[in-house]
């Protein structure tokens, strides 16, 4: 009998949706959002029942969870300022806010380091460091782009940790793809310029060739290492939705800088260098 | 005796708690929140329930809403990207990726043509070029934490959007003690570094000064401009939480450069310049 009652068991009575003690927020918001359940039991590990979630505690949670994370991007860690903005005491506000803007910006002086490495090639090429703002800039929007995409799909369990390759294919040709636009966007502003204005000197069109491959170089490093970062982050324990991916970023913008005056040497050896 | 009763109706019978049909999803979702209710009943502009809203409903709308938030952060229009990201075409990902970095890559080009105004001081000092990344970065960290501090307080309804005067004495505040925070740790770094190297020249100890003063005022200017900045696009009717703030940000950029190489011109007028 207890034979033929097993799989009958399974067919009529589905397993009971539950919470462990130990789990974690997001998993019991997420599995009441799934089954649209107004509350859940919390078992122990031994199965007993210690207590209820109800559906408005994940509401608020969900709440506090989504501005909490706007906070860690933003290099602002939330637990310090559980207090209104308003009623937070100012000096506590700025400690708390100068904790990662100073770790970040230490990361960042690394930047000054490596354009030192540069500082002949500047001289002979003032042009060149006209566009050192434009390229930090590309690197740093192109990254963020493709860690917040990457980390949006890990959140809402669209890929796993095991998809890291695919992934990277993806944004490899994702980056390429955006690097040829905005490389070209840039090719042809200076051209442009070049017709009125003789700021980019009589070397113009190598200028714009040089900055124009840098482009898509650094679009593709940045899109290639802000897609990839998320799953490094978290295959080492860390969550991806914190400031110390902002911190590993300021170490890619040396990187950046790095491949846009190698660029800028190929190209310009023998005419501007 | 409808004299009588009226007061006593007030406090007896609290007003039951309904949405309307043309209110947004946030404001649903924080009614329901706000008041624990399980569903709301939806009223007509004539008082006549067309609907319920469910605690269920809000659930997804709150997952939803925090996860668009977060691409629009990071220049990505959410409403393009319906499909998870690995059913996405990629023709489709790079087109929608492209659109605000390419918009983005526009307004960021001016700092190449602000740049360009301070060709003669670079050429004299290139040391001065040096600390653009560092320079560049400061002002969009201390924007970004600002704004992110300010959307959220507008967001959670802590502050309202008269109370920007207040902001901004705070902001002031803020942004003049991280200035001087970060500003000490750029002159000790130069100093420091010119007991070993001759990378800063003979005039290292105003070159030291020049950074130190610079990233007060950009730190303080980012800090403002990110603060005001939310105040200012929710006054003209547009969510601070979108890829317009981070255009704006853009032209912010743009001061930042002028700010920095005017106090260089302060300062090493008649020595390096």
């Amino acid at each position: 009998m207890a034979e033929l009652d097993a799989p009958l068991d399974k067919v009529m009575k589905p397993k009971p949706v539950t919470v462990n003690a130990f789990d974690d927020q997001e998993v019991v918001a997420k599995k009441i959002g799934k089954y649209n359940l107004l509350a859940v039991p919390v078992l122990e590990a031994d199965g007993s029942v210690v207590g209820f979630v109800t559906v408005d505690d994940v509401i608020d949670v969900l709440i506090e969870e989504g501005t909490e994370d706007f906070l860690r991007m933003a290099a602002v860690e939330p637990g310090a300022l559980d207090k209104p903005y308003m009623e937070t005491a100012l000096p506590l506000m700025i400690r708390k806010r100068a904790g990662w803007l100073v770790i970040l910006f230490l990361g960042e002086m690394l930047t000054a380091t490596a354009m030192g490495f540069f500082e002949k090639e500047i001289e002979k090429a003032v042009v060149l460091a006209l566009f050192v703002p434009l390229i930090h800039f590309v690197r740093g929007n192109s990254g963020s782009q493709a860690s917040t995409l990457v980390i949006r799909a890990l959140a809402l369990g669209e890929v796993t940790l095991r998809d890291w390759w695919r992934v990277m294919r993806r944004e490899v040709l994702s980056g390429l793809g955006l690097g040829l636009i905005l490389g070209t966007i840039g090719f042809l502003r200076i051209t442009a310029w070049s017709a009125f204005s003789t700021i980019y000197g009589v070397h113009w069109l190598l200028v714009a060739l040089t900055v124009g491959i840098a482009l898509i170089g650094i679009v593709l490093w940045g899109t290639l290492a802000g897609s990839m970062l998320p799953f490094l982050l978290r295959r080492l324990g860390f969550d991806p939705a914190t400031s110390s991916a902002l911190f590993v970023a300021t170490l890619v913008d040396v990187t950046g800088l790095l491949i846009y005056f190698s660029v800028a040497v190929l190209f310009l050896r023998g005419t501007l260098l």
